[in-house]
């Protein structure tokens, strides 16, 4: 961390400060120029408060040199975190292709998409109980019984289920529950990541719709620090200006994140675009990005969905994918060889 | 709302649309080009599901004409709502500055800015009890210690409080608040929404990071769906790519938002600009646009704040403000008649 | 095309504006509701100035359904467009990489890398002569110097070279460039454009940092318009308000912009995330997405690099590189089989 | 400059790369930590090229703790700039409206909104004679003719002229032009800015849509490197998620750049907002936040205007906003006092 000090700073003051910093067990270097003079903190800088530092009267201003977080960080555990959910493997290098609809509707329809995407390849079932949406007037799912139906598929298929949480209210729902959800919008609600260190299920953590990658790790970081290390981390698309995708899936996040973290890393197309035709080619693309897998939405009937329709596929549209996609992670593969 | 269909659409599948559009309640006017087929939907279409109107197979585009919202609307509720709490009011002319620190730290310090940022002319104290920070190794604030102490600041000073809730599982020790704040973290967190229509207390709600107006009028939306009428509004700066503040506090929200809707809008220059430098001239700005309040930061010692001190004003400072944001508000009094 | 009236408008008002608009070359439909008026236009709307009928007192707004684009649209013209440089081809399942340093240096450099990247499987060489910096105070480029030198390696290597334009009056130096680039900033330098027209050269059009791709498809169009058929688009990343990439590489272009023209599409992994480590999954998720080729910087000292050299590749980086990206270009031709 | 060097560096190399920074003429300050080794660099870094030292192999990164600008620097220039054009002046005190029509249309129409902004207390006319449009089929302006009424307004009115230049090309025009408009999608042509250094004139410089005002006071810069101090910095708005507006006007950029350069800074709310009735509250704000000026459209037929009518004001609203503008500049006056 490298704190610069204002202009006219006494010495006195300077001393004070320094010895302070290193109470907080950090070395201290200073740069003394005509114009500015300069700290360089030298250790473990990741528990410093760097906004309690910034509002001291003679400091101009901070800069972090290392990463804030330290559980989530690649740098103190190299290897690849695999996760291991009812016989499904993701991360170092085992692919998983989550599969479902928007929101879980009947039973008939959770247990015919579950076999099918089951039948092409997907690895775990995905599909909505509890929904966040835009405008209290929308369907807002079945709750705890949308939950009751996807265990049922869950039954019928094999597959373990992932679905969102919104509160802690709806937690006691979700004991068959195999990966709880943590959706954009709450991916800065800091009550809901404490408790979910204390759950020991995986989390699947989505990066908030302005949310920085560092951010997105400093979530992660609330979920580790209570304890529980299976996070699964997943890009649907950041807010930009441009209007003929609903948002802007930044692919680039993965061999970013994958740089820095050791936690897998999936990407949901289908939420990123907002747009059936450009679920494949993006799927496409995450998978040669070196994603460790895919979030997709599968609808039996995608003429009827209750939500997000625009943006599901069909069951065969998605065996066709699956394919494909499979090709790429072989390509990757061989290139890590 | 304009539905526009896709080039092969069969007449019968048309006319089925059309059938159940208006069994919805809506009047449906049809417009057949060369290439495309149009169907203008007139009525009250506030409860619609867009979503779901998308997703019909034969639909190429739905575009909205109306606005989603009906209870924000000021459409549909022509006069300024005005809020009173505890001898403070706020909007149809009424203006109002809430002001405090970001935590509260001890008593005496609480006590020390609620009597100082009185003396000044504030209206209502804020103060942060429980805190959301990017990392969990930053100060968490006092939490229900930190409203007990609000509330002696509120015995001593006469100032009615607001202080942000975070999760439902804290409403228990908001009873003695006056306002509830809705952090910009928490405007989409639709369950604490819903929850906060049923408490009969007016709600702060503050515009996230990177929602549209349009959505934190949907959010309003739903806190009034559920009876509580009572809503201020609060732009607090929006994320953009400029790095010389620390949000972009847009400012031309208040014309927008009073054009659309009767809720009383307010400013926060503190965290919208993140600098205590430039919180005087965006107050200026807030009050000369119309604005109904602001919330500022006050801090009896900034050198020291346990968070977010950079952008705290001393009461001082603060004092000299009150002044200069009272001449603008005359002006802008004057301008009306 | 749609136009909203205003609530209160005159019988004889709207007839007027349904006469203006006939005459215009455009039918108009009109659907009459209790709360609005709307009039669809449809026929060629593209010539229609929108701002013009905007601004009309009568009107209360105009949304769009056709796009403003012609020459560059694939509803008016089906099949890709091939460009054919120097026997390099590009669109049409031709995919081209093109490779080269930042900034042309010297003859010796420049004609290594040249060879380099020819070897590896390069189809074109590109470098930069003009350079556009943020600083004046920062290196601006060989000039017409740094063409002479490329015309050289272009002579050593048998490559067609391509290389950036910054204002008209360096045109005169363009006569032995097979491909003229237009850079990011300059994407609406309108004048440069009307003036592309006329050159009978390919021309590529990089995407301007905040540019939707709409904006880009205008600017496509001011080169077309003047007679000019051959313009390879390029997504470049665009400006967000993550810190960890210089740009976000928006890779669902390459999808949305297929749709839409018939031109070429490519991308520049170097510019679009500034590190050179994220260039070679950012240009395999490119080809797995569908894009007509990339555009690489490779440079033969990258420690030594006069500008940009963060994001270049070595040349023996690049040629691996190759070889992958071969290998996903093939999965993705079998997958249209 | 802070430099950081990567973990397994040699001695030797560090020391090479000291002796070259301090032959570079800035001192070199030296933190050595378990983790990473950071040199500090003391001294004008203004000139020196931060990605020639970020390309060097031993270098991880690298961060500016002085401006980049020198000219522009309030540090090195303490007093405000007073720019004077035929009686016009701006800056340190003096505030200025520049007023007109988008376009210049006729001698008529030009005359006229020159003697009616006038009368309402407009110090200088604006009106576009070239203009850049988004689609090649819009009205493009009336070019030289446009100048020459432009001219003809001057001399009825008295008022001195900002029009708008977008190529070299047509510099040969301005000769009897006071102020030269560098637009936004300009903010970046360097050629032009270049020329800009030897004009003589008064510069009014617009803030690119999605420029940083680290990259606005650059291209200040750059005119400012060739010699002409004249600046004018102009905020209209920049690009954000937002569509209720046009553009987001960012009114901290007024406290903001007034901090760190002495030139003058006005805004413009008629491009920032793009809505005629916003137009008022955002002028407010911005002689409330202390801006030099403001530029607005006025138009005399707005529901007949062939570009941009959407955002212009009548004359006699002009003239309104004018008086409550006055009253707002006098308060800011007051304050300073």
């Amino acid at each position: 961390m490298i704190v610069q000090l204002k202009n006219n700073v006494k010495k006195e003051q300077t001393n004070q400060l320094i010895l302070w910093l290193q109470a907080m067990g950090v070395e201290t270097h200073i740069t003394e120029g005509s114009l500015h003079t300069i700290i360089g903190l030298v250790g473990d800088t990741s528990k410093l408060d760097i906004d309690m530092i910034k509002a001291l009267e003679i400091v101009e201003n901070v800069q972090r040199i290392q990463e804030p977080y330290k559980n989530a960080n690649r740098m103190f555990h190299e290897d690849d975190t695999v996760i291991e959910v009812g016989g499904a493997k993701i991360g170092g290098g085992n692919f998983l292709a989550i599969a479902g609809p928007c929101s879980v509707e009947t039973e008939e329809q959770i247990i015919e998409v579950a076999l099918a995407v089951k039948a092409a390849g997907a690895g775990m079932l995905r599909g909505g109980a509890f929904k966040p949406r835009t405008s209290p007037y929308s369907f807002q799912g079945l709750g705890p019984e949308g939950i009751r139906l996807l265990v049922e598929a869950k039954k019928a298929s094999g597959l373990p289920i992932v679905t969102e949480i919104m509160d802690l209210s709806q937690l006691k729902y979700f004991d068959d529950v195999d990966v709880i959800q943590i959706g954009a919008r709450n991916m800065q609600n800091f009550e809901l990541l404490k408790e979910m260190g204390h759950t020991g299920k995986p989390i699947l953590l989505k990066r908030g719709l302005s949310s920085t990658l560092e951010e997105l790790l400093m979530s992660a970081e609330y979920i580790m620090a209570g304890g529980n290390e299976q996070v699964i981390l997943c890009e649907r698309g950041i807010r930009t200006f441009e209007t003929y995708t609903r948002n802007t899936l930044d692919v680039s996040a993965i061999p970013v994140l994958k740089g820095r973290t050791h936690l897998p890393i999936i990407l949901d197309p289908s939420h990123g675009t907002g747009v059936a035709k450009y679920v494949k080619p993006m799927s496409m693309a995450a998978a040669a990005a070196g994603a460790d897998g895919l979030i997709i939405e599968v609808h039996n009937n995608p003429a009827r969905a209750l939500c997000d329709g625009p943006q599901s596929l069909t069951p065969d549209a998605f065996r066709k994918l699956m394919q494909d996609v499979d090709r790429i992670v072989e390509v990757v593969r061989g290139t890590k060889a």
